[in-house]
């Protein structure tokens, strides 16, 4: 029993089972089964392998590198402060051209502060009070901009803080700032695909990149827009928010099909204004203040306070990149297949 | 045979194949098969469906922008240096709002400092020496504050930097630093769906946004967060970690789910400290050094430079919006049927 | 009627049907069924579980935060402007210890600027004239430095702003800044599972950290990273790319299959040069201006103008986390055998 046993069983391993069918005539239910059929092939190859590019491995996780530089120049002259000039090194937030970054429409300057005793601002809650026993003494005003001297002048409490306040100063809008450049330069990397890849057109023209301005259709692929362009594409005017500023979102896409090749992948721009569902009533102003500090002949502290509204841009780097990988492809067909499979056990 | 042949084989794709199949009367096996046949279709409705919402298309890369503003001042009154006024334009960095911002909670002033030779910092392992030959001319300290002159001073090179170094004066913890308050502005935007939202609560009243304050349970909506009590609900006390300063993350989550609306798309806070992992012995102060530059009636530099730590700030925006999609739905329904199939071919 | 056949439709639903096969004994085809059968196994095992881990859920966006210190000093020692010395608070922009930071490596001082008429840089395309007209006064320059006068000088508009320009200035290249060391401290966190980890090395040696330098086979999880070995590891030299500055990525990978618990997670580093793409006619420097305000005895400004070429670098952190789920492994099953189904039928 031992040998042929053991053989007839390793040989009947070699067999397979192939189930009994009837072959059964019936043109209608044939024709709904063929045309389920056909359905199902055609939402598995138009949809899921021609629309949706069920045979590629996605990539949606880019990693991005943005430096931006600002460039332009605008002048105020007030009759406080006199004739001043705001380059990029002063309207520009952070200098260094993020991918984040706040230029300045509209600015305040409160020169010569000096620590000292004066009244808080009145839009500070915490700052109003009816009599002295409002203004504890020592106690910092909470979200304002001093320490409570302990006393109530008119309305709000007396502070020790940087004098005179800002209130009485009157706010400059940079209404030229709309001429002013920004270049953008972005580089990409899918690292699943080891691929990279910057937005810079690789031209022979040595002129195309000092003078070009993106537009979307004549320079689609020039990296340097007009401040007054990128809020005009966002629907909006820049006079119109130039005063109270706002948040602009600079999108750029780089939607890839690496089989079609590198030269093939390129950045698509967007522009939109980021702020737009904060309630009217809520405080919707963009600005910040910021400091120089002096020293005087006797070693006293002064300085000029400048409160900026102004423009915050976020360039924001979405991509995604997709290439032919067998796992994808198997796991589609598969699962197509499956469906198939369901109804021809149905029919 | 032209004609007929050609109908036959026409007529032959509508032509369905059914199996012969036995009706087994078996209690016992059937019983088991109805009920692994329950499981799967259970595991299908209620895992991957209602738990998993399999039938929805996810997008898990939000676009998300972030603008902060702290409020809040506070003083300090120093033997050496004088009374001292930090409002969010000295104690913020940047002051322009970043999600990412740091918050000084201790603050060492070291006034006057001109270019001159003094002791190199004795912390500074490559600033230590026995003689002068190991403070070699002219050679920059490794991770030190000046260049070498040449001479060994009790145990630390001699340095040509900014002098007097910081090693002398005391810091001074800005324990009101707690009363801060942070308003945090965040729009976020899901590409997949175009769908984008902000977490400042619509309201009709004016009031609401200057005077609330977040609390999980009554204004889990109010974007104003007051800086003592984020310490608190990462498990910490501010008086802990002002001195040595620490990493906050500031977690927003939006998990949406759109087919519900756009209403029902909230986001909730959430509130870690992020340095825990690093090790007792290792450098955990979170501090940095910058410097204010004046020019005495000569032309001649002097500066203030300040040692600050404190805490850092993250508003991190984690997001997910699941929305209704034919694919993934005829995904799951392809591989649970064959699944089910697979049960069937076995019993 | 009623119950007994309400009892045969209960007891009927515990049948089951099971098909009928024919055992064929057909070695041939049967190899080429049993050899299909393996590959398709062998797929599954191999491929889709092993290697792939398709048994595991997989986090992709892990949450990062990312703190970094630069140490080291460099002095200058210039005819026209004397010895200056730059230390962190000064070539590293911003000072407080971002992902992404700026470290001057070539800078031009042009001190005691002020606002007067000088020439416009001929650089700038739009600074150029051929006689007065083309210099209309009281209009600023196109990403120029001033506003114009009306007056043409010599090929450029003379404009007003600050003066001297830069154009007269030597620069100065800190070839020692490639001793810097570069601390960075990274914490992550995958929100799926609950993960955070940091990436610096628990150890009890109290004078690790303050005395290592990275290298990828003796010390591959110190975090101090001198500057001139990054550059170097990018395949670059320091020295070619100190003058006009680069864009550097740190890569922090973590790789992380958490069923191997937490220690087995470590992150991996690694050093790319971001620019390359650039094309070579285009502008591949990486500057920006600041200034440092002054006032005179008389109240007015002055100021010294920076412009610094650097190295920017970006810390970009990119993670993944697998973890045994029980839906992709189901789900995969389910695909596979659904692929082994339709072997089977065929056949």
């Amino acid at each position: 029993m031992g040998m042929s046993t053991f053989k007839n069983i390793f040989l009947s391993a070699f067999n397979y089972k192939t189930e009994k069918y009837d072959i059964v005539e019936n043109n209608k239910v044939g024709i709904l089964y063929r045309v389920t059929q056909l359905c199902l092939i055609g939402y598995l190859i138009g949809w899921v392998f021609i629309t949706n590019k069920g045979y590629q491995a996605v990539e949606e996780s880019v990693q991005s590198s943005v430096i931006t530089k600002v460039k332009g120049v605008v002048s105020i002259n007030s009759s406080d402060t006199g004739f001043s000039l705001w380059g990029p090194e002063d309207y520009v937030v952070p200098a260094h051209g993020e991918a984040n970054f706040f230029i300045a429409t509209n600015v305040k300057e409160i020169p010569n502060q000096t620590l000292d005793n004066c009244a808080e601002s009145d839009t500070v809650p915490d700052g109003r009070c009816r009599d002295d026993a409002d203004c504890p003494r020592g106690e910092a005003v909470r979200a304002g901009h001093g320490i409570k001297t302990g006393r109530c002048l008119k309305g709000t409490c007396e502070i020790h803080g940087w004098c005179p306040d800002e209130g009485s100063q009157k706010s400059h809008v940079l209404g030229k700032a709309e001429n002013f450049t920004i270049y953008i330069k972005n580089f990409i990397r899918f690292p699943r695909f080891s691929f990279s890849k910057s937005n810079i057109r690789e031209t022979q023209d040595k002129n195309y990149l000092p003078t070009c301005n993106y537009d979307e259709s004549v320079h689609p692929y020039c990296p340097i827009f007009r401040l007054g362009d990128i809020i005009r594409k966002t629907g909006h005017r820049f006079q119109d928010i130039a005063q109270a500023g706002a948040a602009i979102g600079i999108l750029i896409n780089w939607d890839c099909n690496l089989d079609l090749g590198s030269s093939q992948c390129h950045p698509r721009y967007s522009f939109i204004r980021l702020d737009l569902n904060t309630n009217v009533n809520s405080i919707t102003t963009f600005n910040f203040r910021y400091a120089r500090y002096y020293k005087n002949a006797t070693g006293h502290d002064y300085r000029t306070l400048f409160k900026v509204y102004g423009i915050r841009f976020h360039v924001m780097v979405h991509g995604k990149a997709g290439k032919f990988s067998i796992i994808p492809t198997l796991v589609n067909i598969g699962s197509g297949l499956a469906l198939l499979g369901v109804v021809s056990m149905k029919s």
